[in-house]
């Protein structure tokens, strides 16, 4: 009985957070280990079902780098890598575009369903929600790697009032066809678009540390005005740099806070949202906490 | 951490309860220990505004008799009671109205809405909800204790839609003035109206017993059609009688549960909602579990 | 037949007025004579019945002065008032809310309900429609008396718009337990928070008279900037300072017109809204008439 | 101000009746002397505005018999009448049609709008309301005067939902033109299929009466079922059978009251509708007073 | 086979121009030939529910010149007109309102019935549409023509949005009584209040020509700010000076286009509105094509 | 300007077919040649975004073969057939799903996206549309070959309600995983689901003909009750047998009409609705023509 009752206390606990993110919006990047790994998988897949379920209008847009990885061996073509960016000829794109939309997105949306959430799957060609033109940074040529250009969120805004979680995968529509978008960058740009209250990036660290190998230097959550500063002093390195990009324009736009996550942490999300302490690194703007 | 993964794998564990009554209406009579001591009463408050806030449409039905009881020892007036019931001559009526309507039912408002709840607080005679007569039986004269002829829930229906949880007290509208209403019995009469999906009970006792002196004995639950048996044999008997009668009217009336609640144990309207174990007696209907 | 066509002539003549106040929100403060006398109760009850079914949004804001000294006498205590406010302890507080709240308001909701009415009776406790803390004034303590710090008019607003005349005993919420709020106050703040086109306070005197010994001196209407003048001059005194204070916040803040008027004649809402002349004493904004 | 307050009980006492037409359908057949005599005319216009402004739905249905024969003067055409009927021929449908729709249809509507009303001005063309074809009754030849065969009320409902006072002249759509219908019949229809409280037709006598020159022979109200025995004894005679026909016919569909209205009497129709004793004769059904 | 094909062909070519317009209000002053030719009315109306199937909001309205004079012979009356307009005394009004009201404006009703359209038809006295006073015009008097004052949109709104189409005869409400309308400025006045897309003038001439005698110089399209040069050069005289005003007005008050239509040419308003070229002349705003 | 007005007129003959399907649900079936072809391609999807400007709620449901199998060919795994359909073991349905859902559906997207509709690609697993179980017929193993058990049309609903074109790829839910549908079977279901006007099946032949070698022999149109006695007779045979099964099951279950026709004709859809004579073979129920 008594662990009964430790249970209702549990939920009686969470009932503050819950009334926080009631009808707000919330845009979870899922990828990483989170992905893969099954029991986090499902572990990820009812907390966004949970959050559906207590009124947090939940959007997920997915990446899927092994599964393209290993489709491109099944077809005896070499992954080419760009400046960190996975180089994207005509060919590949639709390979890229069969995993992402055909395969990993009906499968997220699948576990939802099966879950008891009501999900429905979309990339960025549906509605026209993502327009893109060939990305061209620094001169490097990336092919069909894409950068978004128009946000039109009445699809996903739909999606969400007809009571659906929307899955999205990050393709775009170009002029002259489809182009692969980075998932974190489209997370962060359709918060932005959609006036999110928070951005989630599931990723497989800890989250931004001082000491990048020691976690009791993780820093729990910064001014995105310090961020700069941080940069300047190669506090924020290697792969961190563009998800920090992504939470610092989020927040630029409007979002309230932007969230490094633990993806290989069981639960993240619900630490991240229904506890004080919260788990990861979190952003947040420069008038608020 | 693990004990944060294990509050969130609880919250998670209680997503097909909340599913299942999800936009479903339950109606709770709240009265007994459970509304005089005061960490019951936060616990049943807190279990409330959860219930509200994941899409339960929960009505409260609050008795009062202590607090009548000391009102009148503070005017000097005798309790009486008739066959178990208060008698209540005209001026009592007053008194109790009194207490109920301009008293208790502010202050359980006053503290749902201070735990983060929207409630409204309502009696039978506003919005014409409760009409009454007055309660003839067996030859007793109670006074101004009345029996509900007619439930015009539009008021409920109303607060419900715009959001707020109605919190209500068992005086009723009669020809010649107000009637005083048993509490269980207005809490089945309005969950029938209202085509509730469940009405609870809180009592001070852990349900229905087949041996009222071992716990071990407890019915847990019962199809209303074997009651009659029960009442025949003894089973149920004393206080048992008008609330057993309580549940097997409301369900016969088209409520699918009726429940037997122990209010002296901390979140026992959660326990019972949100796990499969349940926890007092349940009454269901003849076609259902 | 003539008194017939008569009767018929004097409806028609009522058109224009019904048009001008169709769809606009009145607060009506009702007290004084016209709550005790029997005939003058029924008459303001039908002029609200009739207001509403006409199209007008009417609010009901009561106080409830001999009820609660009769309360206090009951139960052997003390009115104390300091500096012309009742002195209010814990414990007189929860008389004056018992009979505010328990009694009267449900009184009031019971007679215009048979009156053919729809009516809901609130306080300020209610969807948290008024929050107050202690009123400090002049350094006097006059215990739970308290000042409206916020006004949250969504109750109110909601059902008005469900179809129910709102009927609101001045208790209000305060951090610390519930508040004593003087009525025409309270009515004059919700008024200002509804942008109501009217507040009418039901007082025992004809208005404000410039020689208070004679009627014939009765100030019909007059501009509000004019008031601070008749202030200085003394016209405005004793009991008529808080009243018309409360009528001069109200203009201020936006309502169209606040009234005076004379609760002792039958039927002074529908005279002073239905015809020409009005009745009582009207205060009006600077930029109309 | 005691004729004030005297006009204040009399608006008071209208309240029982507006509560009972509230939000109920009623449509006026307007015609004869109270269509020519200005004063009349402004009181009919009157009481419409006001009985549309308490909530009733107001539906004006006119003919107009001497404005037509006028027309036909001013062109030289001569008026023919078979069986009691105006013979129509195709020109004579081009006059009838501009003085129905053009020119009465509009000054009724005119005088609406400044009385304070929104009305509209349609006939049986506009929306398809009615479809008709060639009266063909005992042989007769009336040229182009129709019988109704098809009633679409979308359209006067949906005048009546967007909050105006539709105002219909009797023309309809045939296949091969336009028809011209009776009045009262095209009222009777419109109230049947717009499933009316009420049919109203304004005339130029006191109602039905045992011997029609006696006017305390007025019979005030006949239930529907004892029409076809005064039709045997001769006591509908004349101009009063068609009109007894419309009645019973409404009624028999459906309509709860049918009335003979005495327009000659200003504000007949708010003193049918507003008080107990009525005017002139009412026809009810056969299971309702 | 292959003539199908090529009526498929050219459905799907007038696709992007249905997308245009979607959703748009277009109002269409209908009036010359195309109102008297029995074939180009029947292309007219063809045009008109077309366009209203395809999601465009039409809005019609008539004058009705050669039916007035035809009824002015009728009853003996003479035609007077004055600097171009008709002098119109009280009588003359009278036969002007039931010719327009009564007589075309009902006839236009029926036939976009007749072909599957839902029309409904209303002058400017219906719902307020129109408020006149007398035209004051280079000290001349026309009688009982009016200029517009006032236009009150809501009764066209509310026809649109219950799905019809508003068929408007340009009789409008003055103080002392009706008003007669010139048709091309009662488009105009009607098009700005709209906030509509286009309005469209069908006339019996081709369009504006540099050289009147020449159609080869006919001005396709043409900003509205050129157009007083062409004023000053004499390009616009005759008949069309106040054509080209009323354009010139509706583009100025926010119409995106204004087109002279050929009326004589079956389909014109089809062929303006679905493909490239239009027809006539286009007068478009300063800041668009 | 002659072929202008031809072409008016030929847009304006098209208008009652355009208001028979006004409002209606139609499926559309797209394979075969009419998928591969270029130029027949965008003939489809400008019949399709033509229809669904004009009013008509069109769903598409698309099949895939020639893709699948160039697929197949690319990762080196030889297509299987069983009694004439695609076994599908565990790693086929996964590169099905891939194409279907992940590059056709999103091209055919894109594609009515720039031509100006708005569509949105979902599959059977979203929003639960398309439950399924392994197809067991005859008893061959088709691998992950399924027939549809429950079809959810809310999704496809929302989407039309939201002015979405659904765009479906004909892939299934399974309680252990995806299942492969034949699209002529999944347009079928889904046509009878959602009570659909009209199903269409695009194919490659001209229609169902008495002598199939000669189309003379065309079947324009038959009822339902007579393709029994075809079948016995032989006249539906090889791939027409399962096509025709599917109309039959169809129109069996309420679909007024379903059609065969021929998709190497441009605009065959068009064809089919917008003209009296259609193409290719229509049947149609019992009860109706």
């Amino acid at each position: 009985m008594s662990s009964h009752i430790e249970r209702a206390k549990i939920l009686v606990e969470a009932l503050p957070y819950i009334q926080k993110y009631y009808n707000k919006t919330v845009v979870i990047k899922y990828g990483g280990n989170a992905m893969i790994n099954e029991e986090l998988k499902q572990a990820v897949i009812n907390d966004i079902v949970l959050l559906s379920l207590v009124g947090v209008k939940v959007v997920v847009v997915h990446g899927g780098g092994p599964e393209i990885t290993a489709m491109f061996e099944r077809v005896g073509k070499e992954s080419k890598f760009v400046n960190g960016l996975r180089y994207t000829d005509d060919d590949s794109m639709d390979l890229v575009q069969m995993v992402l939309a055909g395969k990993l997105n009906k499968e997220i949306v699948s576990i939802i369903n099966k879950a008891g959430g009501r999900a429905i799957g979309l990339c960025g060609i549906d509605g026209g929600l993502f327009k893109a033109e060939k990305l061209t940074e620094d001169g490097f040529d990336y092919g069909r790697v894409g950068e978004i250009t128009e946000v039109d969120t009445s699809v996903v805004n739909d999606a969400l009032s007809c009571g659906f979680i929307p899955v999205i995968s990050t393709v775009a529509q170009g002029e002259d066809g489809s182009y692969n978008i980075n998932a974190d960058t489209a997370a962060a740009k359709l918060a932005s678009a959609l006036k999110a209250e928070k951005v989630m990036l599931l990723t497989d660290i800890a989250g931004l540390m001082m000491d990048p190998n020691d976690p009791a230097t993780l820093i729990r959550d910064i001014n995105v005005s310090e961020i700069p500063r941080l940069q300047r002093d190669g506090v924020i390195s290697g792969g961190m740099i563009p998800k920090i990009d992504c939470c610092v324009e989020a927040v630029r736009q409007g979002v309230k806070q932007a969230n490094i996550l633990d993806g290989r942490v069981p639960h993240s999300i619900l630490m991240e949202m229904l506890s004080d302490e919260g788990i990861g690194t979190m952003i947040y703007g420069e008038r608020c906490v």
